[in-house]
């Protein structure tokens, strides 16, 4: 059979692609009218692909293409769950620690398998060997298009009359963009801020590269009245915020302020999109839009073309662009969201984080000793409603004066490991959890926090 | 059919794939004792990389799955050779210039479509999302341990005792390597030099990244006789040399020296393997090796255990590791290369470098206004013999005292485009022809040579 769908053959697949686009359905013409052939040099990788993913770990792990194949097994291994074991990972481990630590986005994994036909990629072996495309860039021509309509179909960015670059993920272009917006050759050194509590990576990043041009400076609140404007000031600006889900704005204003406006999370996955983003510098990430973190791909979008030319020489002299593989699974995925209007992803991611949301309020609720962030139900122009609130981390706060620790408090009290506050440069009565990993990790955290809270004594007065 | 080996339905695709690994024969005999089915959520992707692969675009050019799709056409576009277009690639242009620059080693990709069944690659739409692998690390072990095999079978590198870390190609692992070859708060930065002629990325690089703790401070030669051992130097040494095929070795000593040892072309395509090289900080890359330059995937091996450390936090600051995708393709292609113990991959890759430098001398020793390197021919550990001499570049001379433009030469009175010698800091009378081109390419280049040359006052006396 040349053309089967998904959902049919597979032990762990399950997923109806209803959704294949156009260009699909050009080739299948195609195919039609030539008469169907047998594949032949892509079938090795078709089987094992199918057979590896075929390996279901008890639906408490998975098994890889690229997993260890230990001495007298035949296949790759199962990579269990936390908290889960064994061979085929139906081991569970009941004293483990729930994780709501790091920011992998794997609730979207099963998005993907149920997309499996649709998002599945052959790649020859001679696929894009070269140092650039056919317009001697090291972007794809292609892809960027792609993007371009990604952004006018969810309504998030303005990408019109701007530059388009691409990034190993959002990571490589905070640095990038630190670097394009620093003074050239200037007696003093811009300023790098961000508003507490802001992702560490800010300051790590900008302290490890020790440039003569740029150093960072700790919290805007700082430079807030400052009147030196023979600095430059670089400004961090998250929208939405991690680790807390707010929609900043930038704080500081003036011709020597410049901002940075990290849009990881501006997908109707995690808030509502009110309007369409357009600073200046505007940077974003597959990771937290298709869950693709692995992958490390991101992209800015920039109104100047200096700044734009500047990202794009540093960009060339540190990797030389992106991996042409990388940018080739990119556009898969574009094109498996983009065919249904981007609903099947936002949907599903939506409902996703808006259920978890609500499961931990409502645990928190009954709580005396523990708080969550407020944010305020929003219009989102991509639903075209106001949809419930859905944030990809809970901004966790020990409410009682004895709880300066909260991260010990949940350690000691719940074995559940969150991120400590302090890392967000908060104070260590916040804790964060994350709620985009694995559902068993999210179950997990859920149930250790249900039996914490049930044990305090007495429920909060409501 | 489930399984279906290469050669046999594709109007592009021409080969022969004998050396299937064992691991692959484990997967058919699974099938087999299965009973065959039908694949199912694979082929849609199958489909669509075999139609692609089916585009002939006239033996000049290739269609690529993320090919620009024009408005009106079915599949993607025919990106045409140098010096070849129209639609099908069928058009050639006779007054265009024979392109000798880059060093896109595309000599290699007639190789991997004779390969395309054990090449391929399914990738799942859920491969590998995760930001970390089960070890919690952003390195595949299973590629480790595959690219340590390699060089046990090669012979071209120490490995054991050592540590390595994958980069975003060679590139990415320079400056990491010279970052954490630097001193910490040291009040004289590490002064970084080459010797010339040397591959300008290595200055470039450091420059574009203003650190505080080095500085590029030229040729090596300007140091050799500095007893100044108060400051660290970074030496780059290349073997075999870019742009001249030389086996440098280090040419500066004391303890205040480190070496970063650039391995990108210790291949048997290009040179003899005379030992196993074993400085304590090497760097070798997939580009030169396997060919693909697109892919962006490097590896480091170093020696000691404070200098990884340091260089795997700086890769995961800046990119937070490499592309997973990128990882999974490489462990595909090195079981291909490692199959038949390397001899397929490296007997293609010498035999097509040793016939163009054959054919590049011969027109070369005609003339009296041009000169090669000259190379000697070695013994080599892997093929256990002395193999012919064949380097990547030609490393041109132009002869002649009023030649001191070499690249201005061939363009004006030949249409070849090469690189420049001050390109590699050298005199503007040499010039570098790039070998590991595109069949089209060399050939072009061969025959506007020959028409220079036989256009000469007479034979050059032998």
């Amino acid at each position: 059979m040349v053309v089967n769908d998904a959902g049919d053959g597979s032990n762990v697949v399950v997923g109806g692609d209803g959704d294949l686009d156009c260009s699909k359905l050009v080739w299948f013409k195609f195919y039609k009218e030539g008469g169907e052939r047998n594949l032949s040099w892509s079938q090795i990788a078709a089987t094992e692909a199918e057979t590896v993913a075929a390996i279901s770990c008890s639906g408490h792990g998975r098994a890889f293409l690229d997993g260890l194949v230990l001495d007298g097994t035949e296949g790759p291994v199962c990579e269990c769950n936390t908290c889960y074991g064994g061979p085929d990972c139906s081991h569970f481990f009941p004293d483990c620690f729930a994780d709501a630590d790091g920011g992998d986005p794997l609730f979207l994994e099963p998005f993907w398998m149920q997309h499996a036909a649709s998002s599945a990629l052959l790649v020859a072996g001679w696929h894009r060997m070269s140092y650039s495309y056919s317009d001697q860039s090291s972007m794809s021509e292609e892809l960027e298009r792609h993007i371009r309509k990604l952004h006018a179909i969810v309504g998030n960015a303005a990408t019109d009359g701007r530059y388009i670059v691409f990034g190993a993920g959002s990571t490589q272009l905070l640095n990038a963009a630190v670097r394009a917006l620093s003074p050239e050759n200037s007696s003093s050194p811009a300023r790098v801020v961000a508003s507490i509590p802001f992702y560490p990576v800010y300051e790590l990043q900008t302290d490890i590269f020790r440039s003569v041009d740029f150093n960072f400076q700790g919290d805007t609140s700082l430079w807030k009245n400052n009147s030196d404007t023979g600095t430059e000031i670089i400004e961090f600006v998250t929208t939405p915020n991690n680790p807390d889900g707010q929609l900043n704005k930038g704080v500081l204003h003036g011709p020597n302020v410049k901002a940075i406006h990290d849009h990881a999370y501006y997908w109707p996955h995690f808030t509502a999109i009110p309007a369409p983003a357009h600073g200046d510098l505007m940077i974003f990430t597959l990771s937290k839009f298709t869950g693709h973190a692995g992958s490390r791909f991101g992209w800015a979008i920039i109104k100047d073309e200096v700044i734009y030319q500047r990202m794009l020489t540093f960009l060339q002299l540190n990797t030389m662009g992106v991996s042409r593989d990388t940018q080739l699974r990119t556009l898969k995925l574009l094109k498996v969201v983009l065919a249904g209007g981007g609903r099947d992803l936002f949907e599903f991611g939506h409902e996703t984080m808006r259920k978890r949301w609500e499961k931990l309020n409502k645990v928190i609720s009954m709580s005396k000793r523990f708080s969550l962030q407020k944010i305020a139900p929003k219009y989102c122009i991509y639903f075209q409603k106001i949809r419930g609130v859905s944030p990809a981390y809970g901004w966790l706060k020990c409410e009682k004066e004895e709880d300066k620790n909260c991260f010990a408090v949940l350690q000691t009290a719940a074995n559940i490991t969150g991120r400590q506050g302090s890392v967000f440069y908060a104070e260590d009565r916040y804790v964060r959890l994350s709620l985009i990993r694995r559902q068993d990790d999210f179950d997990l955290l859920l149930q250790k926090l249900n039996e914490l809270i049930t044990g305090e004594e007495g429920p909060k007065t409501m």
